[in-house]
């Protein structure tokens, strides 16, 4: 499923420039002329003006300007969720999405008696409407503004490392400082091409969202980790959630009092629905691509990390599901962990299967060796771009000797409890310091999001299982080399070269059984305490977060310096990426950064392999041939009962015969478009995007027209559950849905 | 893939009637309009004057009734090898069939020195071609002919059970060696409908069979058991023999002065191919398929035989492995037996699977309820019919008491020496009665294929893996009641209720330390010995198997009494089927049992599943998409060279644009299939039927036009191979290759 990885493993490399140039614009569009080249892309909305004799005769039939507008429809209707992408459909602030973007929510309000991931969970009136897992959100993208010159404000050739990191990071925040004033925004400032450009995006932010519906799991999750990333595919993957806001109309904490959300435009649903070839478009939030990334770094991805990384992540999947039972209590409180874990994990095995039978690698390789080439064959070129490849390859191989300690210190934050500690002191400290100073993270406009995510604990731990996933990280962690390990660490658990793994578990085990913070009482005060009283305190694990404190800081700086190395090169690099590709009439939108993207393409199915084809549209028939009864092919009963009455209601295809469930489009996405709106050439929806086909994985790295496609539920198949599965005909008679 | 099983683990049931009423034409074509009545069918030659007209409105351009002529191009071309099918591709006795079926006999003629399995076996001329594995035969039918009326004569409604065996077992018997007295022939008496109709079948028996070519198992065997029954498929399943005769002409044992046997006629070898849609039939030898069994029997088959059975495979297949290094001699040796345990396993799953999806029980269940109404709405039906329906019933009902021994039992045969000690003291046994009165598998007409099958043990056997396999088996046999159990076979073997298999184990130890059974000598030796040496030796084996020998003639006795009464009441059974299917217009065709059958339909591919589309052919292209570089998706790096390169020569399939690999059509075949040539509207060799797809192995119970799909290797693929890959220009030149 395309959510984003809600745990972010590598450090963001964000890159500035010295001087900026007067950019010749970064779209030629010169060689667009196939729908081939047309359906790679992942578009900026200010770019879609100079796009629209394009879309038009792909067939969009709104005016291809609006799509530039962020104050207008269909624009004003598409939110994010923070990691998931939505749309209002409603004028009551009613927001559909994907099924496992609100599965969160469902498990945080779900209980053994009362399971409502078994049931699901329909609210018939607003009264009924439940609070969602702590932070959720829902955010009305406002403004996006370029600030490039402000973020480089300060920044000059022979800024260091850890100087220019620091003012373009000052920069930042001076910057959605003021942005935020009005207290009902969430500002960020997003980096384009490497570096090259810097966008203000401001959004409303909701934190009032409340969960109005969501199908059982055997619909809404249907077919589970061994469909995922599968076609052909039957997953009802949608959800309806509401935001609410004050009576004022702004946004407001919970309160009873709280009213629906009026949004300036809402999407129609159509239940005529897309045939096989139809214009499609989609707009969402993409998390990030790495479209442009040096042939080095492709190697140490696929050949390295992938490969490393989807090891840990199954050993701890095989240790949550050793020490929790399937249904208990505990094993509830992990399936979102367990759903993020898997889904990657097989991600990445994706990847890298992809890797090994694509040319990719050539292809990058040859595309490297022409950019060189092309700087080489021109004197002035060689002067402005070459030190940027030189450099960027220097700073990529001292990249290197440290990566298997990082990689191992980025999965530490699956151990609960210590990872609570160490944040809950780094916030003390950073509370020292002016607000405008403090880490990202830890300032004033953070405090609400880290004390719900230590609420959140409460719902999502297990002591047990906690204490066997730290075990597992603590003996990857005892075979690095003593210079990667920490001293505090070493010391706290008894480390040595030679490990003794139970030696270190009965640490873990009086660790756990002295400390309180799987007490949210006590993690909610800590929020508020002193470093000295952290210093003085007996917990243990408390007492380790202080004892490594001065070690991690001074990882950080250098991990800083080496950022604010990358700051320099990259976007010079970039420049040169797109001098090049603007010679050869090459299109070139930015890799995606969770920023508001727009990508259109066709209802199409495609040749997976040789000798078979994936058909476009899946149906409801599909689902009696794939059903066994059992987790995960186990519809309910009642589903399979009306398939076989060929009760389709108004929802069939014409050209299928029946409800088309899922379907296959060109559409270039990417984790974060979860929840996507699929749009027709009216800007209707016509159905959810939720996922990729196998062979599109690697499509975060090289795009491949023939084999990337994008899997979106059928609003038809979505309005067909609401009606004849769960009667929510509230939302039928709220939402406006249209025949043609 | 389709091989016969090679171990058979079912009693034949070969029923008798007592009156020979005159039948009305078995076949009523009235219904016969669409192709897809016409894709079912395995029809018996004499049958297909009257599908003249259909099969040239599908587009046959030979004269039909050619088909019905054994004596006809193209039928006297096809051959047997006893479990495979094959053809003559040349007027030298050039045979093309099955990689697969060759497959013994490259194993055969390696070792891990010089491993014809992974290098592939090329004779560039006569003189370097070798003898196959002992036992092949290549089998010419000559004649057929209708001999119920001799088979049954004698047998009336009264005779008991074991009386109506023994009378139908003798004139069989007799009838098979009138039929074989001069020698050179191979005769048998297949029982047709159930027993409703025998025919003998006389074919020339060629002893003198050669290996010409075999291509390397990395192509040959390519996607391995992996691929076995799935599509795509990209296996180069073909392998080439040659029969040789005496000078004079005819069959011969094994002799430098042998020359090339001379066929009758030969098939061409079409380079141009079919394309999607085209006519396509087979002739082949179809082993055997259950298309007119009762519910309960298919339930008994699909709910229990099934699953138990795969479970005793797996255990098989589990135990080779772990006591077999790969690449090792002891592996080697095994190698077939593995390649036909993994097939039916995987087939046997995917029966339960299918069944377990599909609609097939009710569909059966609903036949049989329609054919009890007929027979019961007139009188006279019921009077001659009704007795069939019910006693039928009570002896598949009584039939079950014993099936977990039967089962335990049909498994035993995979301990290799125990096994040859029965069957070498049975053979002394029989050898004291006339010849006439002799068990078949016994009988002078026997003894060479009983020799040769001592001999290959030497090849095909291992000490660790039949100890351990032995000990499986008698740890599975040590859980059957008491009843079930032989006395002499707890007594050998230490066995009570509480199995001590550190005992049992121990036992098995010290016996395969003192038999010499594994000595090749030895076991022809006693080929010749009387009873008496066998009941005086101390070869703790052959003891075992005279002690065991009373009791497996009791059990014998009464399986042959059960068989004699099914003899009494299935023919009547079918032909109330028969005259059933009559009144509906269906036409009716007997199930499969190893005899020469046409089967015709269309190159055509499929829809697996919802969303997906089996195309009819692969592609050379399809190779480089599946190599990994590990087996079984190891293609030699010279085949992945020519293909990169575009090499197709005069191969490609325009309309594909490169060669074709395989290809699907809708042929009704089964086990026995293998190596059947896949005919054009001319006769000539497109290809060679090899597989099926995963949804047709429910075909052998219930054939079903939308699932069922044959794959064939294609010819064009095949000349590749042979002109590109292997040099094999001598056979090119040999064969007689058309381009149109």
């Amino acid at each position: 499923m395309f959510t984003m990885k809600l745990c972010t493993m590598k450090p963001k490399q964000e890159p500035a420039r010295i001087v900026r140039r007067a950019l010749a614009p970064l779209i030629v569009l010169a060689a667009i002329g196939t729908s081939s080249v047309a359906d790679e892309g992942m578009w900026q909305p200010h770019q879609l003006p100079d796009l629209s004799a394009h879309l038009r005769q792909l067939g969009l039939e709104i005016n291809p300007e609006n799509l530039s507008r962020l104050d207008q429809f269909p624009m004003n209707a598409v939110v994010s969720l923070g990691g998931c992408s939505a749309s209002f459909v409603s004028p009551q602030g009613l927001v559909v999405t994907n099924h496992h973007c609100v599965y969160g929510s469902v498990q945080y309000n779900s209980t053994p008696e009362n399971n409502l991931l078994v049931d699901g969970f329909l609210a018939k009136q607003l009264g009924e409407e439940i609070p969602t897992a702590p932070g959720t959100r829902v955010y009305v993208t406002e403004e996006v503004t370029d600030v490039t010159s402000d973020v480089l404000a300060g920044v000059i050739k022979s800024t260091s490392g850890i100087d220019r990191y620091k003012a373009i990071e000052a920069n930042r925040k001076s910057l959605i400082a003021d942005c935020e004033s009005s207290g009902n925004h969430r500002c960020g400032v997003s980096a384009f091409h490497q570096g090259l450009e810097y966008f203000l995006i401001k959004r409303l932010e909701v934190r009032d969202v409340r969960l109005v519906y969501a199908p059982a799991t055997s619909i809404g999750k249907y077919g589970g980790d061994i469909d995922n990333w599968q076609w052909p595919r039957h997953t009802g993957d949608f959800g309806f959630y509401r935001a609410y806001v004050g009576t004022d109309g702004q946004p407001a904490e919970y309160s009873e009092d709280n009213v629906p959300y009026s949004p300036a435009s809402f999407l129609e649903v159509s239940a005529k629905g897309v045939e096989d070839g139809d214009f499609v478009m989609g707009v969402g939030y993409p998390g990030g691509t790495n479209r442009y990334r040096t042939t080095a770094e492709v190697e140490n991805e696929f050949e390295w990390y992938y490969p490393k990384a989807r090891g840990f992540r199954e050993d701890i999947i095989s240790i949550i599901n050793e020490n929790s039972t399937e249904g208990s209590a505990a094993r509830i409180a992990y399936e979102n962990t367990l759903a993020s874990l898997n889904n990657y994990s097989k991600n990445f095995q994706s990847m890298v299967e992809s890797y090994g039978k694509s040319d990719f690698i050539d292809r990058r390789t040859q595309a490297e060796t022409d950019l060189v080439e092309w700087i080489n064959s021109d004197s002035q070129r060689r002067e402005q771009y070459s030190p940027a490849i030189r450099q960027l390859e220097v700073l990529i191989d001292s990249n290197h000797a440290a990566r298997e300690a990082d990689l191992v210190r980025s999965y530490m934050g699956y151990a609960t409890l210590p990872s609570a500690a160490h944040r809950l002191y780094r916030l003390a400290m950073e509370k020292q310091k002016p607000d405008a100073e403090r880490e990202p993270g830890y300032q004033e406009r953070d405090l609400r999001r880290l004390r719900q995510s230590m609420q959140a604990i409460s719902r999502r731990f297990d002591e047990t299982v906690d204490k066997a996933t730290l075990s597992y990280l603590l003996s990857r962690y005892a075979e690095l080399p003593e210079q990667y390990r920490s001293q505090a660490t070493d010391s706290f658990f008894g480390i040595s070269s030679n490990i003794d793994q139970g030696q270190v578990d009965q640490i873990i085990e009086n660790s756990y059984a002295q400390t309180s913070l799987d007490d949210e009482a006590t993690r909610l005060a800590w929020l508020d305490s002193s470093v000295e009283e952290f210093e003085n305190s007996d917990d243990p694990l408390i007492r380790y977060a202080v004892a490594s404190y001065s070690e991690r800081m001074t990882l950080e700086l250098e991990s800083k310096e080496l950022r604010g190395q990358f700051q320099r090169w990259r976007p010079e690099y970039m420049e040169a990426v797109i001098a090049y590709n603007r010679s050869l009439g090459q299109p070139i939108y930015a890799d995606a950064n969770s920023s508001l993207r727009v990508t259109f393409g066709q209802v199409r199915g495609n040749q997976p392999k040789d000798g078979l084809i994936n058909q476009p549209f899946t149906s409801l028939e599909g689902i009696l041939g794939k059903d066994t009864g059992l987790d995960p092919f186990n519809a309910p009963t009642k589903q399979l009962d009306l398939i076989r009455a060929g009760q389709y209601g108004d929802y069939a295809l014409p050209s299928l015969g029946t409800v088309p469930v899922n379907f296959l489009s060109t559409l270039d996405i990417t984790g974060g478009n979860s929840g996507t709106a699929t749009m027709n050439s009216k800007a209707q929806l016509v159905g959810l995007l939720f996922d990729g086909v196998y062979e599109s994985i690697i499509g975060d790295w090289d795009f491949d027209d023939a084999k990337n496609r994008a899997i979106s539920v059928d609003a038809r198949y979505m309005l067909w559950v609401m009606e004849y599965m769960d009667g929510a005909t509230n939302l039928l008679e709220e939402m406006t849905i249209v025949q043609e």
